[in-house]
Order: structure tokens, then C-alpha cells, then sequence
């Protein structure tokens, strides 16, 4: 009612001739191209005049189907501003102005939406663009091109058959390529065009530019909702209410003469980061004859010769351009400079004039973005903290394990999860049990099994890499080759294992026991044969790195490990301490798995004390051996989780086996099986209901624990103090019982030792239970700990055993945008967080909190830790440093946020 | 350290002839014998007098182990009132005072605790007994049964040796029974008790009433923390921290002469309510002579001669001492009137002189209960509130259902858990099928089984109860047996299964099928044969009740069903609408079944569109039938929630059943369960996350639905408005995508019938994530009804199926008080139903919310209900009546704590 009063909104923005309207903040409002322009733009550089439509206009187009009031006066007003500056006409014939339109988000969005060039060419403009270049053959080619785009975003007709008809007259005219083709060539392909435009529309191709310019700017904003762009957002966590916005821009032509071109350069070598100017072009050409892959493009320096084959070295830009790469080298270092970071640059040259197209953050390898981030830092040009937040941390992954060499060709014969990173090539074993033995004797094995289980640790370990047809990327398989830091692909199910036969097949193929395959955790795929390999690379530069992150960060980082042997390996990435020893995993050694049954198979007190008895040196060995590894750094230590059919055997001839070992009939070990059997065994007798159930096993844990927090503390001179955690628990009387005992046998070791320990108790936070009663429990608590794993299964009612099959689907129809088992779910799974974290202190301010389940080694889940306030972060040992990383960036926007 | 200036705190009240210090009012603190001896006292009853010691002192002592300052100052001055009133001396010899002392807490802990009768007398006292009573033999029996008391309970000696003398002296004197020992033979016994103490103890027996008269109260105060008392408490649910008062009181003698008796006696008869003095007596006898069962009592009222032989009833005491008995007749009306229910009195009479000992609110059958209820507040005795207050809930099962005859004899084979009340007897058989076969043909069947599926459902529903040897109280069996209303004992773990052998074994017996055996389903009991049965009472006094109920209820009361069938019994137990429909349990038809199993294995979405066609008209008549029987009655239906797995056959030779009538190799059934085999199923691929797998399935849902309601509407002319719950919801954007559907159908069908149904959509909670995401997901939802049982599920960590093992653990260790599958954990799982509604109703104030898990049953959890201000509870049809009563006293409840 009263809009007419209220001045207009402005939803076109001109640039170019040294000034701008818009500038590289307004990123969200004119894309990242159409900022860009405008920011070089206003820096002076040479760039196409031209205008951006807002992405408003976008979001308005999307909803109504039209474009909103004022957007076509608008539109006008810049296209006579444009006309000025360029000094050329719209639809003049002669000197006539030509345009590009180019869609352009806030986010990168390749190949997903529209474009259209050189419109602004109709029957008589071609001819008088003929006269004026005095070259037919570009005026007629560009034509041609003009019709294809146009016919195909805005006239919606299928391109083959434009494709058809320049085969047809081709193979006419006796051509064996385009550049064999003659303007009269060209000319008789158009006439051809706008003859099947007319046949199939019905009425001719549009020659009024007017109507051209609407028609590209409405298809161009149609293009936002077309169906693959929709399916690239979902992808990659895109909204489809950001829009996008719509440049158009006087055309240049790289294809003009022999003193054209156009290209591609980076600002640094992006595989290494070494400063130089670095990249492609192709002499008489437009830009999509680069991206077209029809021509081989050459490169820029003369010294960048790899990939470009050494011949090509004389026909650099730096060779044949010389004034025109000076001058590019020169507009590289400015906008690097300007922008602070290594840049991705389009540009052209229009008959030896240098014009950008377009500057980006130009992508980079992660070794790459070190070196930049640590020179730049160290050269002022950015801040420390600047360059800790430039790095990715997950892409330190890469630098941590060995990875397939890019250039190594692949025969790639299925694809799975990418449960645990790096590559790996080996042969091919089915039994843990041979993997450890064939291992043993130096041969490189991939263990290959349906779903692996925690008795299968010892072939996992000995195998160069784990490959399963079940399960997801936090499947055992998976958690346990991350703390490993073994490659693992997961849930490749288009394989098929069949134990018997001992083969691997899948369509059409089958490969036997001893073959040779490679897998690569990181992108979860699967190969045939050995490929080459590249080594980790932990440079200078990311040691130097982590170190700014350590004094920049305020969460501790620690780990979780199964075995005292993997304490060195996460000491030496830094961990800060243990924030889970799973101490379960201590009790599938071999000798030790037996002692193990026996205590299952007891029937009476008696007979599992007798067990436990067994059990407690090699407890107290392996806390001795982590305790000195750790010397005095806090030790978290979980009582025994799993429930007890775990360490059963599973199958007939293993359970003859320790039928005889342990002198018990095999019936005995069925019915035992048998009756521990669990419908939901995650939700089962397991956790602290086991230490209840059984006392006398934390008793012999937790006597254990001190003995040897005694016996390492004297050896090392620094005493332990060890951290006791109960897992599962959701009531605070379980805490209490279980705490009579650790308190009482304390107590009773140091007075048969005459030593004092100091200790603390805390819980696995696993179950929605224990967060809402949180202020009850934390009186009986030293520590929180938030296992994330079973806690985002319990508060989701999702078992991650079984998830993969519509967890996919979910993401899929755009129901979660991310897994919940890799990034923490902040709404739901974090809200309990919060609970537990503000109840618990307001009880207990001295209470320790911090996470351990996968979680704490991904950065998005890291930062909601830094939010949370938690003490510490402790993540498997691989982990330790993108995880020392992201809580320094945490720390950083928590601050900025804050401030 | 300022203590002895303040005001000493009261730790005694005395209390005889016509006044008392206490009142009823103070059971808390005087125990409930103390309390009411108070106020029997009071009302001018004949009391023996006496004084009663606080709890407070009891829990000073069980701190510290000796009685607070100031108590023995002034139990020296009750003493000296009591002498006063009595007009005896304690230890004087001639006209002694004797004194009984016992303990009574506020909750009655029957032979728990010790007590200690005849204190104060001694060589001196028993001689001057003798010689006031003229009954040598009096004296001395009172002197050695007071030695006998003494050392067990306060010398801690052990009473076999006591008993060995009387056996040794009444043989070396002759003496067929106590009843020939004479004066002299006593005096004997008691001659080589105190000779037997002091060589135990090596100092001789107190002679000094003062010392005896501590060393009892020490004794009775100690007994409170003895290991049979604890575990009593743990049992029922009382506090240590409670103590025990205690009662010091004049002897009275039911032994002294002829004219002397003792008895108990209920003013109406506990099990039909009617008004008469009802009870036994023992003439010449003391309290625990009734007790022992040495001699047999006889009736109090010649009227009353059942159980006491008809030729007693010329022996009661209506006859024998009737003066006595009218005196008790107007005690006993006056005691009913003024407590204003009925009570259960103990009486002595002495030499011919009627002596109240205690009276306590009587324990009744529950028809008596409601009866009692009933005529009480139409007499306007009590208020309706009152009455309804009075009856407990859980005592109607016992009236809904058969019961065991309690005079019949039977024979207990095991014990299982009290899974669904009633009993039944049956011809044992193990499968469903033969179940069904043989009950068409008139056999009652008892079905047996390890554990029930949802297939097994025919052969329920065809059996007389139901008996599995695995499984809680929450288990399928369980759960489905309510719904039905049948009898079911589940978990029953010592029997043994013999599917092959078709035998039930027990310790050393087996049971081949066609035997006949009985279930109790209210006490989980088993046994051979068939039993003499009760059948249901659904009086005219019941009917009244449930009228006040509903009169004054907040919450409407609806129900669970299955099949449309159930909705009958539903309405004539009162339910008001359906809360939960279970669509899949339609699906476990003998047809429908197969159609199911070709959706299960379906590979195309047309194969899966041909099942759901065949599936759409059985669908669409269930719902015809349940709308019409419902008449306009609110319905809500559950779409499809178990995971595929559960409808494909389990035994080969079902699988090749099935195969064969689908025509599909056996091996594509193999496969398909295979595939679809989770770790976890209750936290995988089920609820909502199938509706979003194959949206085809909620489509074909809903059509039935919507057609359903329009026939129906129709029909009945009264407008069915559809309630669409979806299961398992977590994420808003579940309920987003699946109302889409719904809302589509809608419309579709609408548009095909030119008909319009009102309808709503909402969720059932029983994920921790819906539950603290409430303030989102309501904003897509028009109701939230708790699923409380997977809701339980989630918050512990527990698998229902998995807990028998441990929660009985949990149990006796004090951990939990009470099965959460049973009683609602109000402190985490309430706590998250709390945060949902509050949360809910924030952003949507018309929000319903309704419970329909197995809690909406238990009276305790309605309360919570009615706190936490749910609009309906909604639980299995013979839960009804239970429901509407507990619906009433949690309003009445609410508005008295918060008035």
C-alpha cells in the first residue's frame, strides 16, 4: 500500500572504468564473482564493465516467477552506463555492445547453473562485427555459439541437435575439425540453426537484443532451481534461499586474433605453496575451450613445465606474451596482496589487452596451505591468528597418512566408507589369525572381512589396512583402525566375501585369498593391484602451526587408545594426556582372551575370582607400561564396558578350541552364549551394570589401577594420579556403589604399600538419563566425560550397527545435513550436553568436563566443545593434531563471537 | 555448647487412664502402635497405660549407639507416672509393675522387630506373684517365658538351649505337653535357666529391673538396624532414616485365669465389607499364642463360624463371655466411627476386664474395599473424595479378572514374573497354530513358548493365557497378553522348553503336551492341574466408584488396541477414545501376512505398489470397523512402526512356506532377513525412518485412513476426526516430510469423494531427541502422546527385552526402587516429559498431550501425569477402570498439595 513512498530497493549494481558501486564484503548480496568484479573494479585493474542483479532479485524470481518491480528500469539505467563507458551500442549493428551473463552465488557452485555469451548478436550485428574485426570466421563462429547457449538455456532445445547439424555439414563440406571451418562454413551452420529454432518453436530465433537480454536474465535465475543445482546444495550444505546473483558484463574475446587469449592463473605452485606465477592458458581461444578439455593449454612460465611436457616450455605466455605476462604477474602479486591470500585468477586478452575475469581463494594442497599460511604470517601480511584459521584442519589428514599418488594410474573395482584415513596396498587375507602369521613373515596384508569384532584386534593390527563389506564409518572396524591410524575402508557393499571359498568378488570379478589390492580410507575406494604411493609429509611448517595453535587454544587435547603401546605414538602428536584407555581391549591377547572366558563361563564366586586372579598381573603390566609411557600426565582409565558375550567365541571351531583349553564341554560354552544373548545388546548388560553385577572385576581393576599408579610413580619419580571412570551410567546410586569399592580398595592398597595415591571418579556420560540428572550425579563425581558415540545412538534412538541404511536416505531428502556419529548433533545431542555441563557445575564448580567420543576429533563438533566450555577434548592419536588445530580455531571465533 | 540452655527436647509420651500426651496425628514420631495407643487413650478406652519413646531416639541411637541426653531422666519420670496410675511398683516385690516393651514404626513391620513382655520380675517378683495371684503356675511360666525373651533379645544367647531344657525336664518329669507342667516343674526350668546364663555369660541374669529395663529399650532400638529389618525396608520400600519408636506399657494378662483371653477382631468381615464384629480369640492365652498357631483360635461372633468349625460356635465368645463382647462390639463401632474406616483391633482380657491393645486401619479384599468406600460416604461418614482415596487402584485387577480359590489346593511347579494378571488353566501347546486349531475345536489351551512374536498373535488371542520361559514384564508376551486381557506368566526361567520334544521341564518333572497346568498372571505363579477358580466381580459398588471417578477426574482415560475388535471391550470398561491403534498387529492376519511379506521383499517400487494395493482394502475395512465402533470418539492411529524384519517368516519351514505361496526361491527370503538383520533393533530402521524409506507405505496408510473415516462417518452420521501419530520422530524435518504426504492423501481423497474430514497429526515421543527439540517439532505437530516404554528405553540405555538380568540386581542393591518399566522414572524420563510439554505449548498452546506407553496403567505414574498436565492417559483396555480411578486421586492429590 504505502511501497510507492518508500525509496526503491536497489537491486543492480554497476562496476568497471576504475569505480564501483559494490565491493568484495557484499559477497552475499552479489555473488562471489559479481564482489569480486566490483572490488577489482574499484583497485583500478582492467576488468569488463558490466552490472550484477542482487541475489534479492533471485530469491524474489524463485518465489513469484518474476522478477520484482523496479529490477527492469534498473537494469536499463546500468545498460546506458554501460554503453558509456564502453562507448558501444546494445543492438546497434555496428559497434555493437556484446554481453556475457553469468550466474554467480555466494558460494562456488561450477558448472551447476547457466550461462550465456555474446548475446547481443542477431543477423545484422554479425555482419557488421564481420566488417568491423575484418574477420568472418570469429563474427559467424561467435554467432553460432551465441545460438547454441541461447537455444539451449533460454529456448530449452535439446543441443544434439545442434551438435547434428554441424557434424552433417562437416562431413558436407569435407572439414576434419572446427578449425578447418571458413566463416562461409560458419555462416551456412547458423543459417541452419535458425531454420530448426523457427521448425521446432514455431516462430523465430529472437533478433530483438532486448528480448534476448530478458530471456538470458530469467533463465539464468531459473537456473538456481534446476534440479542438479538443487542436488549440488544439499550436497555441500547449501541454502536454497540464499539465491543467486546475476552478472552481465561487456564480452571480451580471447578467440579475437593471434594476439588473443586466455587462461588461468594461480598466485603460488598450489601443490607446494611456493610463490610464483603459476598456471595455464590457450592462445585464440574463450573460456570454454579451456574448460572443454579439446585443446591442450599451455603454460604460463617457462619454467613451469610438469604436466605441460617439456617442448612446451617455448611456447609459455612468458615466451610468446612477454609485456602481457609481466603485466599479469604484476596484477597477481596486487591482488594477493590486497586479498591476503593466494589467489585463483581468470583472465583474457583481448588483440594483446589483458583484462581479469574473475579472482577467487584459490584452492590449494594442505602441505600448500601450510607453507602460505606460515609465510604470510611470518611476512606480516596476515596475522597469526589469520593463518591458524586458514587451515582446514581435517585437511591435515592427508599430510598424516600416505596417500595414493595423484598421477599413478587406478583400476578401481568398488567403493565403500571412508572409515579410516590413508592408503594402503597388500594381499589379501580373510583370517586374522593368517593376517598376524603372513605379517609376521614380512608380507604386506589386507585384512578383508565382513564387519570385524574385538577379536580380531590382533590381524587388524598386523595388517597394513582393513577392509569390510558391513558397517559404517564408526563401526568397530572403523573406530579401531583410526586409534590404529590404519586405513580402513567400511560398509564396501558391493563386495562379497565368501569365507569358504576364500574370494572377493564383485560384478563379474573375483579376486582370491593372496591377491594383491589397494584401499584408500580417505576417499573409500578400492583397487585392484599395488599403486604408487606418497609418503606423510610432517613439515617444518606444520610444526609450526600446531605450535601457534597450542598457545592460542584453551581445551587440552588428549586421546583414547586400547593398548599401553599407543601412548607413545599420540604422545609424539602432541596429546596432553589420556582421555580414554579402554580397558577392555587389554583382555584380547591371546592368553589373556582365555582368562577372560573362564571368568565369563564362572558360575560361581569362587570360579571368577580364580579367573580375575589370572587377570590381574597382566592388568597391572599394561597400567605400569601406560603410566610410565604417560609419566604424570592425567590418565583416564574406563572399567571394563562390553558386555560379556563379547568375549565369547563365535564360531563352532573356536569355541571347540577353548572348550579344550579350558577343559569345559563345548555345550557348556553354547548355552553360556546362549543365554547372554541380547536382543539390543548396546542397550544391554554391559557398562557399569557389569562392575554391579560382578564386583569382584572392578575390584580387580581397580587394585590394578593403583598397584601399578604405585609402581610407576616410584619409577618414574612423577606420581600418578589416576582418573577412574564408570561406563554407562544413568543413576547417581550406581556411582556410589561402584565408588564404595575403588574407594575402599584404594585405601587398601596403600596401606599394604604404605604409599598414598591421590585419584579422582567420573562417568561416561552416555545415556540421556545421566545429562538430566546431572546435578544429582555430579555430587558424586570428580569428571564428566562425554562419550558421544552411544549418547548421539540414545538420545536419537539410532544404532550406528544399523544405521547406514537410512541414514542415507535421510540425507538424501535433506532430513539431517550431516551424519550425527561424525559431526555432533549441537541441537539435540549438544542441548544435553549443555544440561549436564551447567547442572553439574552449579553443584560442583571443580568439575572436570571433556569428550571422548569420535567426535572430539572433528572440527564443527570441536567448536560446540569450545562453546560448552568443556575442559578437554580426547580423540584417537591420529586425531591429535587436527584436533590441537580446531580447538585453537574454536578458541579464536569464540572470542570474535564474544567480543 | 549453648545446648543446656535451650529447652530439652521431648523424647517420651505417656499415655493410660483417659488422657495421653500424644495423638494419632503423630505417627511419625510416636510409630503407629504408639500413636493410636494415644489416642485410644484419649478417646477414654481402656488402655493399659504406659509411655512411648520418639523415633528420634532410634535414629540417635543408630548413630551413635547410645540413647540421646536426657532420655533416661525422663523415662524415669514416665516410670514414676506409671506407678502412679497403675498403683504398682517397679521392683518392688509384692504389687510389682510389669511391663511390656516394643517397638512400632510408622509403617507396620510385622515380626521384624524385637519384644520383650513380663520385664520386672524377678526371684523376689515371681514369688510375690505367686503368692497375689494365688497361681504359683502363672507366675513361674510368666518369669521363664520373660528369661527366654530376655536372653534371646538383649543377651544375644541362643534360644535352642532354652528350648532343650523344657524338652530334657518335661521328659525327665513326664509331661506329655506345657499344658501338665506345674508351679513346681517351672520354677525347675526357670532354675536351670539362670543357671545357663550365668555360665554363658559368667554373671548371673539381672536381678535389677532397672538394668533389664535398659537393656530392653537398647535391645528394641538395636533391632531396627537388624539385617532381616533392612532388607524388610528394602523390600517395601521404607527408609532407614525412619526408626522405630518404642512403647514401654503395663502388663496385662490374657493367661491369668479363666475369666482371662486374648484376640484380634476386624470391625466388618475383610472380605466381602459387610458390618459385623468379625475375628477369633484364644481364652487363657497370651499374644503370641494366637500367633504361633500352637492352639486354634475360635470366633468371636457365634454367627461367624466358617474356618473355626461349626461346633466351635457354641465356644465363642459372643456365648462364652458375652458381656465382654458387647463391650468390644461398642469399642469396636466406636473405633470404626472415629477413625472413619475400618479397623483391626487387639484386645486381652484380663480376669474378666476388656483391654484395647492396638488398632490399626484393616487390611480387605478390594470388593470389600469398595463396598467399605461406598457405604461409608453414602452414610456420610466420609466425603466422596474419601472414599475415592481410599481404594487402591491396582487391588481392581483382582476383580476384572479370574481368580485362583485361596481354600484350593495346589501344586507349584515355578515362578515366573506377574506379566499379565488373571489365572487360567489349559492343555499345554507350544505352537500358535495347533493353539488356534485346537481352541476352534473347544479346547482351553494354555499357549507356551520361550518368547512370543507378533506372529504368534492367532495363537494368543485363541489360548486361555499365556506362559514363556524368557522376557520381562514389558515383553511382547506380556504387553500383547494385557491388551487382551488374557492371564500371562513370562520369564518363568527355571522351566525348560522342548520345541522338538514338544515337553515342559521343570526340576526332575516334565509336562508333554496336552498336559494341564494353571497360571496365576497376578503372582507369576505355575502349577499342574487345574485349580478351582473365581470368577470377575464387577459389583454395583465398583460401578459407583468409577461414576465418582469420572465425576471428578481431570485427565480423560482412552486405550491401546490392535485390531478393531478390542475397541467393545475398551467402551465397556469406560475408555474414552483410542490413543493408540497399532496398525501392524492388522498386518499378522493369515492373509495379510503374505501381502506384508511380498511388501518386505519387494525390490521395485512397483512390486512394493502391487503389495500395498492388496494391503489398502484390508486396511481400509479395519478402520471401517474401528470408526464405527468408536462412533466419533477420538481415534488415533499409529502408521507402521516395527522394522521390516518382524514380518518374515523365522523358521525354515515357514520360509519355505511363504516362498512357496509368493512363488520366490527360499534363498530371496534368506537374503532379504540377512540383509535386514540389525544389532539393535530397537534403534534401527523402524517407526517414522520407514515411512520415509517407502513413502508408499504411509500413502497407502492414510488413503485407508481418510476413505475409512468418510465410509464411517457416513454410517454412523457422526463425523470421525482421524488423530495420524507417527513413531519414532526425532528431527523436525521427519514430521515436516511425512505431514506432506498425509496432507496430499488427504486432500486427494477428499477431492475423490467430495467429502471433507477434519484431521490432525502428531508424534509419539519416545526419543530423548523429541523431547528436547519439543519447541521445533511442535511447531509441526498437533499432539504429543508419550511412547513411555521406548521413551524409558532411550533415557536408560535399557533394552527392555535384555533387563531381567540386571535390573533385579539393581533391585536388592537398592539401586532402583522400582522397575521403570512398570513405575515412570519421574526424575529423568518425567523430567524430559516435563521439558517437552513446557516446551510444546510454548510455541504451540493448543498442543494435546497424552501418554500411551504401559506407564498410563500404573496409578503411580498418573500422578505424574496429572502433574505434568497431560490431557489424556491411554493404556490396554483392562487397564481402564484402573486408569479412571487413578486419574481421580492424582487430581484430588494435585489439588490438595497445591490448595
Amino acid at each position: 500500500m504505502g511501497e510507492e513512498h518508500t525509496a526503491p530497493e536497489r537491486y543492480v549494481f554497476s562496476f568497471g572504468a576504475g569505480v564501483a558501486d559494490g565491493s568484495a564484503e557484499m559477497a552475499d548480496f552479489l555473488g562471489g564473482k559479481g564482489a569480486n568484479l566490483a572490488e577489482m573494479s574499484a583497485l583500478g585493474l582492467s576488468v569488463p564493465p558490466g552490472f550484477t542483479l542482487t541475489t534479492e532479485v533471485c530469491r524474489h524470481f524463485s518465489q513469484h516467477r518474476v522478477v520484482p518491480d523496479g529490477v527492469e528500469r534498473q537494469v536499463r539505467d546500468a545498460m546506458n552506463r554501460l554503453e558509456e563507458t564502453t562507448g558501444r551500442h546494445f543492438g546497434a549493428g555496428h559497434n555493437s555492445l556484446l554481453l556475457s551473463v553469468r550466474s554467480g552465488a555466494r558460494a562456488s557452485m561450477p558448472g551447476m547453473m547457466d550461462t550465456i555469451l555474446n548475446l547481443g548478436l542477431n543477423d545484422s550485428a554479425v555482419e557488421a562485427l564481420a566488417e568491423e574485426t575484418g574477420d568472418g570466421r570469429f563474427a559467424w563462429d561467435s554467432y553460432r555459439r551465441f545460438i547454441q547457449m541461447y537455444s539451449d538455456t533460454v529456448l530449452r532445445l535439446d543441443l544434439e541437435f545442434f551438435e547434428e547439424i554441424i557434424e552433417e555439414e562437416r562431413e558436407r563440406l569435407g572439414r576434419d575439425s572446427d578449425a578447418e571451418m571458413t566463416a562461409g562454413d560458419w555462416k551456412a551452420v547458423v543459417t541452419r540453426y535458425l531454420a530448426f529454432v523457427e521448425e521446432e518453436l514455431g516462430e523465430p530465433f529472437p533478433q530483438d537484443v532486448e528480448t534476448q537480454l530478458r530471456g538470458a536474465i530469467r533463465a539464468v535465475l531459473g537456473s538456481w532451481m534446476n534440479p542438479r543445482a538443487i542436488a549440488f546444495r544439499a550436497l555441500h550444505g547449501l541454502q536454497d534461499q540464499d539465491g543467486t546473483a546475476v552478472t552481465i558484463q561487456a564480452m571480451v574475446f580471447g578467440n579475437r586474433d593471434d594476439r588473443s587469449a586466455t587462461g588461468v592463473c594461480f598466485t603460488r605452485e598450489p601443490n607446494t605453496g611456493v610463490k610464483t606465477l603459476y598456471g595455464e592458458y590457450l592462445p585464440r581461444a574463450q573460456g570454454e575451450d579451456v574448460v572443454s578439455g579439446m585443446r591442450t593449454p599451455l603454460p604460463l612460465s617457462s619454467g613451469q613445465a610438469s604436466g605441460h611436457g617439456v617442448d612446451n616450455a617455448d611456447r609459455s605466455m612468458q615466451v610468446v606474451f612477454p609485456n602481457v605476462y609481466d603485466e599479469l604477474k604484476c596484477v597477481s602479486e596486487r591482488l594477493e596482496a590486497h586479498y591476503g591470500d593466494m589467489q585463483d585468477i581468470e583472465f583474457t586478452v583481448e588483440s594483446g589487452k589483458l583484462y581479469i575475469l574473475q579472482t577467487r581463494t584459490a584452492k590449494r594442497s594442505a602441505g600448500a596451505a601450510l607453507r602460505i599460511a606460515v609465510e604470510m604470517a611470518e611476512a606480516d601480511l596476515i596475522t597469526r591468528n589469520d593463518a591458524l584459521l586458514r587451515i582446514d584442519p581435517l585437511s591435515l589428514v592427508s599430510l598424516l597418512h600416505a596417500s595414493i599418488d595423484p598421477d599413478a594410474e587406478r583400476d578401481h573395482i568398488a567403493s565403500g566408507l571412508p572409515a579410516a584415513p590413508g592408503a594402503a596396498s597388500g594381499q589379501i587375507v580373510f583370517s586374522p589369525d593368517e593376517a598376524a602369521d603372513l605379517a609376521e613373515r614380512g608380507k604386506k596384508i589386507i585384512l578383508v572381512r565382513t564387519e570385524t569384532s574385538p577379536e580380531d584386534i590382533h590381524g587388524m593390527s598386523a595388517a597394513e589396512g582393513i577392509l569390510t563389506t558391513r558397517g559404517g564409518t564408526t563401526s568397530h572396524a572403523a573406530v579401531v583402525a583410526r586409534g590404529m591410524g590404519k586405513p580402513c575402508v567400511s560398509g564396501a557393499g558391493t563386495l562379497r566375501v565368501d569365507y569358504d571359498a576364500k574370494t572377493l568378488s564383485t560384478m563379474g570379478r573375483t579376486f582370491d585369498e593372496g591377491d594383491t589390492i589397494t584401499i584408500d580410507g580417505t576417499t573409500g575406494e578400492v583397487f585392484a593391484g599395488a599403486i604408487a604411493m606418497r609418503k606423510p609429509q610432517l613439515s617444518d611448517d606444520f610444526r609450526t602451526i600446531l605450535e601457534w595453535a597450542d598457545a592460542t587454544r584453551r581445551m587440552k587435547v588428549r586421546t583414547n587408545i586400547d593398548v599401553a603401546s599407543d601412548a607413545e605414538l599420540a604422545r609424539d602428536f602432541g596429546a596432553e594426556g589420556i582421555g580414554l584407555c579402554r580397558t577392555e581391549h587389554m583382555f584380547f591377547g591371546d592368553e589373556r582372551i582365555l582368562a577372560m572366558r573362564h571368568l565369563v563361563l564362572a558360575e560361581t564366586d569362587n570360579d571368577r575370582e580364580s579367573a580375575l586372579l589370572t587377570l590381574l598381573p597382566s592388568q597391572r603390566r599394561d597400567f605400569v607400561e601406560l603410566f610410565e609411557q604417560m609419566a604424570g600426565l592425567p590418565v583416564t582409565i574406563r572399567l571394563l564396558d562390553p558386555p560379556f558375550h563379547e568375549f565369547l567365541p563365535h564360531t563352532e571351531e573356536e569355541m571347540r578350541e577353548t572348550a579344550d583349553a579350558l577343559g569345559v564341554p563345548v555345550e557348556k560354552i553354547e548355552f553360556r552364549a546362549e543365554t547372554l544373548r541380547e536382543t539390543n545388546p548396546m542397550l544391554g548388560h554391559r557398562g557399569v551394570r557389569v562392575a554391579i553385577s560382578y564386583p569382584a572385576i572392578p575390584e580387580m581393576q581397580v587394585r590394578a589401577i593403583f598397584e601399578a599408579a604405585i609402581e610407576a610413580g616410584q619409577r618414574t619419580g612423577r606420581p600418578v594420579k589416576p582418573e577412574i571412570m564408570l561406563p554407562l551410567v544413568g543413576l547417581q546410586r550406581e556411582v556410589d556403589f561402584v565408588r564404595e569399592i575403588i574407594d575402599r580398595v584404594a585405601r587398601d592398597v596403600m596401606k599394604e604399600t604404605g604409599q598414598s595415591v591421590e585419584y579422582t571418579v567420573g562417568i561416561l556420560i552416555e545415556l540421556p538419563r545421566a545429562a538430566v540428572r546431572a546435578s544429582l550425579i555430579a555430587q558424586s563425581c570428580d569428571f564428566f566425560s562425554f562419550g558421544t558415540n552411544d549418547l548421539t545412538q540414545t538420545v536419537f534412538g539410532i544404532s550406528r550397527d544399523d544405521a547406514a541404511q537410512f541414514l542415507e536416505t535421510y540425507r538424501q531428502a535433506g532430513i539431517v545435513e550431516a551424519n550425527p556419529f561424525i559431526t555432533l548433533d549441537v541441537e539435540g545431542v549438544g542441548e544435553l550436553i549443555n544440561m549436564a555441563c551447567v547442572n553439574g557445575r552449579a553443584v560442583q564448580p571443580e568439575l572436570l568436563t571433556g569428550i571422548c567420543g569420535e567426535h572430539a576429533g572433528d572440527p564443527k563438533s570441536i567448536e560446540f566443545c569450545e562453546e560448552a566450555g568443556l575442559d578437554y577434548v580426547s580423540c584417537s592419536p591420529f586425531r591429535v593434531p587436527i584436533a590441537r588445530l580446531a580447538a585453537a580455531q574454536a578458541a579464536l571465533r569464540v572470542k570474535n563471537g564474544a567480543s
